[in-house]
């Protein structure tokens, strides 16, 4: 499966007009308002649960059609008229600067007392934050449309070649610390040049990804290594999307038999509830979840040492998991769910290392894949 | 500076197989006095501060003579006796089957019941993770020269070429992400190929970095580009100590104005006082606080905005840090944790965002290099 895509330059300056044009708009409609006497005010979807609408034949989350307003003459709605304000203002900086900003950085830039009082713009990074979903939700623009970054986390190697900013990276040699794949993975920033993987594997963690890399699976089995520390970053997940979108590659996810493993799946899959208007552009429905599996106790005749209890709070979670709309109607993530309760235990990917080193590259994920065992 | 450095496969077995003779050695130590009617015991060099030095001459820790006993009889030394053992065992056969392993990795190939009782040869992690240490003292041998390895954190970029398991890679070329530095950065993993760069800048976050990577800093510069994800992990430790000792750069932090920020110097400088036995390999007694400095407040001409208040603890840290051996005789030092201390509050790299994006790596960085005005 040797694919290419480009994104040219002018599509790119093209991309970021765009967003520059949706910001000016938003300011003019602000100035259109106040210039025929109206109340200056702001439209903005409602970014709560009761507004996130699960898409059940496109398989994703939506946004609802709620919207709240927020008015410059409203004492209880001018701080936040004017937050958003300075934001959009620093984002347009931000775009015709060509340069990018971390979510830290947009709180200090913004950051200053308001004029004539001992008030400042933002009490902390959290309110600085928030306003960001609001723009972003408003503009509908990705935050790494609106040139905005996160901390970054997660390596890459395998069989693709890849241009980051200009720079051809071959994944297929960057030995044993890979690539570190970057907070914005946006086309403007990556393209994917040359491909023969035939997946993706992604796993938890960066110990086991290291245990992957080291074994070479990604040049035994045709494939891409990814690995996202914990919880993919946002950054992670749009890779992994434009991996399954672009080049049309399967995205397998290695991650523990716990509620935070079943979770990050989760995540990857269908996003969060409370942030439903990413997931027009980072879910992947098509995910599959290859392990650890509940039954794999038995099936891989693992010994007790295995075992981590399941706290209440692990029992809360899976429940709560086993309601998502994505797992609600699934019997095969029901029975999975039921399982792992039945069971009492946990076990991570790393309990397969009682069973052999390499026994998790060689033997567990290769017939798994073999035998198409995995739910989804 | 053109340097360069190699190790060639030879070595890289001979250190293998020194560290396979000392393992050796151990069990036949062991062996030995059993031979002889005596109990089998092994020495192992005490841990404590109490037995940690401070060699002002050559500015590192050092661990004292102190040594403790583990014996097989003893039944409060028997499970510590016998996970050594085990621990020790597992490291010959990683060293043999040319492969490492993570922490968790060893816990769980070492876990299992002890024959003829119900009790586990590990509690937890932390149990076994306390043993590999034991055996790093015992061995005199790096953890990761016993193909052990951690979670890896930390990114490079810059003019440097190296090689990696037999990857050359261009750091010149690695767009926006940049190279995941490896957890294991020994020479039998990482060798420096071709060196331009005069300087290595460490920054503590990631975000900050892809500031410095997005203004081609290390270009302009000629220098190469670090971060370590906060503290940096002994990988990211390895990696500076070696550019430091082997190419002859220069090692400048920039970090906050906060305990913290001084602790992770402190780390770089020295190595944490629990773990002395790591100084000799990994402390960096030469490396240089670039900032931010508790009177960059006035010298930027900073507002207010930036001041994050002391707490109590920042000042207990503080006070504390204040009198590590190695910043006790400084001046300069003590002036400038009595100056934060006067100042009553903490600054980030990021507050320099309040006067230009890219302040920090336009003007900052190069203006307190060009004037040597640094920290060491």
């Amino acid at each position: 499966m040797a694919k290419k895509t480009s994104t040219s330059s002018a599509s790119v300056k093209d991309r970021d007009r765009a967003t520059l044009t949706k910001i000016t708009g938003l300011a003019g409609d602000v100035a259109k308002r106040a210039f025929a006497d109206k109340e200056p005010l702001i439209t903005i979807p409602t970014r709560t649960k009761s507004n996130t609408l699960w898409d059940k034949r496109r398989g994703i989350l939506q946004m609802g059609d709620g919207t709240a307003e927020r008015q410059l003459f409203n004492l209880g709605q001018a701080k936040q008229f004017m937050q958003t304000c300075l934001h959009a203002s620093s984002i347009k900086d931000l775009i015709n600067a060509e340069k990018t900003l971390s979510l830290r950085g947009m709180f200090y830039k913004g950051l200053h007392t308001v004029a004539g009082t001992k008030e400042k713009t933002f009490a902390d990074q959290d309110e600085s934050d928030g306003i960001l979903e609001d723009l972003e939700v408003t503009l509908g623009a990705l935050r790494e449309e609106l040139h905005i970054f996160a901390k970054k986390a997660g390596t890459m190697v395998g069989n693709i070649t890849i241009v980051d900013s200009g720079d051809e990276i071959d994944c297929r040699r960057m030995g044993s610390g890979g690539y570190a794949i970057p907070s914005i993975c946006e086309p403007n920033i990556i393209r994917f040049k040359k491909c023969e993987a035939k997946f993706v594997l992604h796993v938890e963690k960066n110990t086991v990804w290291s245990r992957f890399n080291e074994d070479r699976f990604w040049e035994k089995h045709n494939c891409i290594l990814t690995e996202g520390g914990g919880q993919p970053s946002r950054g992670v997940r749009r890779l992994l999307y434009r991996l399954h979108h672009e080049l049309g590659l399967p995205i397998y996810c290695l991650l523990d038999c716990d509620p935070w493993g079943h979770y990050i799946y989760s995540v990857i899959k269908q996003g969060s509830i409370s942030l439903a208007f990413e997931s027009e552009r980072l879910a992947i429905p098509d995910a599959r979840f290859l392990g650890i599996r509940a039954k794999d106790y038995q099936e891989c005749e693992l010994s007790d040492d295995v075992q981590i209890a399941l706290n209440d709070n692990d029992i809360k979670r899976a429940n709560e998991i086993a309601q998502y709309p994505w797992f609600a109607d699934k019997k095969p993530w029901q029975l999975e769910i039921r399982k792992m309760l039945a069971n009492g235990f946990k076990m991570e990917v790393e309990s397969l290392i009682t069973k052999d080193i390499s026994y998790v590259t060689e033997t567990y994920v290769p017939e798994r894949l073999k035998a198409k065992d995995w739910l989804d």
